[in-house]
């Protein structure tokens, strides 16, 4: 089982990597080789197969994907992308790395596949980002995408080729929409959605944190751990059944704010609570009102995606893995 | 105003081009200039603007969306594709065709608003083949597009482009996703779909028509009249309200095989209905099965976008204008 990965040097491209190579193999297959490639050099965990190679480039350029799929992986985790900011922001880079980018990878998939038969597995990581408002109360794989952000865009646009290739036979493709990770560990960031997860990590950790908005916020979590298990479940699930609908909402907790708050008060106690401090912004309030808090993701638990049940279980994940 | 009209030897591209010639102003302005592109010439009607020009071109060819576009139309009508099946058989083709060479024209626009403000009404020939089953009774605009051919996927891709340019200001676009037209004129065709229009065209000319499937195949019809409607209106609505969803389903008649035949016969009689043959072709009616007999337009219907009430309209239509 040869696997290649995308945005391997990421937070959660990191953590995929160190699994599969905790696990060493990948539905029931033993893992000969990984080849990790990202713009930043991506870490080699301790007991990778041999035959792992990290690879510094940007698989957009021209002749990057073919070089990377001539090797012909049995599963590919494509990972990498520039996020939202970055995309809404530089609008020619956005389409060039986020949809051009994805675009070469597939197509260089299916010219191999002229060559000689090739059909591998290929994990999208795509975003609920595809939806935009307005929303109804629950949002199902049955809602169309139209998505306020140009990374959105590039996302849903990747996951209609993806679809089309699966269809056509070129390659065997599922895309996983992720919720918003919680709790991301390392340093609070630019993302308008970083308190989410500033609002429980640093009061863990004894520091304050800033609120930028009401308790009554309502968003859709799953840890990084679950993040990696979508993945792995996306590489092995039987796609058979998918027919066109290839990409898919994963589960989630739905909860808000105040819920966050109550589940970090069980596991660091008042205390803890205190240092969250309440500092209105209406401008992160103003983007957050345009996501949605609640999805239904049944077609994905039925086919064996698992997330957290509560925000407890999330925090609990954050203890036995960062702290 | 200055009009850029892709697609203008096609049938409804024709039928368009007359309409604005004979209506010499659209949206109250004098149309200075009619700019008519295809791979085919382009007839162009006796009283056209002097500044009319008929060009042979590939538009998805380098270069030519922004030749095209450095006259800064006011209005583009985008008609040019390569159909359904053309599109499905090559797969690269129709990729390069109906995705690419669409993308190039929102290129062209948003880099020649970089040189100068420029914001023109882009209007989209989008189609209903942008969904895919499993179908729910009524298909709505918030219903999810997963397209069962690559012409779907490609069209789905440029609404999404479509929307995304219009977000971010670089021009003022909306799609029109046209139901099937009938009757066409003319000669019936390799489509699939020939046969809807076939066995009314036929016996009202009194010739013998092929009917491949069941009287109880219900499907979304309008006139080619009220398709050249949609593209007038699309051209001319107030978008302000659109938000992020740019692209529509038109209004139509939901009819089936046995009410179209029940029309015919009110239009011309038993003899007239006597020339259908009923000849089954499991090919054609498997095809068919994946296509949706009822949508929900009201959205376009709210904006003024008007189809035919019913099957005796659709008729006469075709009798007025071909007969």
């Amino acid at each position: 089982m040869k696997i290649l990965i995308t945005g391997s040097g990421g937070m959660i491209g990191r953590k995929l990597v160190e699994r599969l190579v905790a696990d060493k193999s990948l539905d029931g297959k033993p893992i000969e080789s990984l080849t990790l490639v990202d713009v930043v050099p991506s870490p080699v965990p301790e007991g990778a197969p041999k035959a792992t190679k990290p690879i510094v480039a940007d698989f957009s350029e021209k002749g990057v994907a073919a070089t990377l799929i001539q090797e012909r992986p049995d599963v590919i985790f494509h990972l990498a992308a520039i996020v939202s900011g970055d995309a809404e922001a530089n609008f020619e880079k956005g389409y060039r790395i986020n949809f051009n980018g994805s675009w070469s990878l597939l197509e260089a998939i299916r010219q191999e596949g002229e060559r000689a038969p090739y059909k591998p597995r290929f994990v999208f990581a795509s975003t609920l980002a595809v939806f935009g408002p307005p929303f109804p109360d629950s949002i199902s794989d049955s809602f169309a995408p139209t998505p306020s952000t140009s990374y959105g865009t590039q996302k849903a646009m990747t996951e209609l080729l993806l679809a089309d290739y699966s269809r056509k036979g070129y390659l065997d493709g599922v895309g996983v929409r992720l919720p918003t990770i919680c709790i991301r560990p390392g340093k609070p960031n630019k993302a308008a959605s970083s308190f989410f997860s500033g609002i429980l990590r640093e009061p863990l950790a004894g520091q304050e944190a800033p609120l930028p908005v009401g308790d009554d916020v309502r968003h859709w979590f799953a840890s990084p751990r679950a993040a990696v298990g979508f993945f792995i479940t996306a590489a092995t699930i039987d796609t058979s059944s998918l027919g066109p609908r290839r990409s898919m909402t994963m589960p989630g907790v739905s909860a808000t704010v105040g819920e966050q708050i109550e589940a970090l008060r069980k596991a660091a106690g008042d205390d803890a609570v205190a240092l969250i401090k309440r500092v209105e912004d209406p401008f992160v309030a103003n983007i957050v009102k345009g996501w949605a808090g609640r999805y239904d993701a049944h077609l994905a638990g039925s086919l064996g995606f698992k997330a957290e049940k509560n925000f407890d279980e999330i925090i609990k994940v954050y203890q036995e893995e960062e702290m």
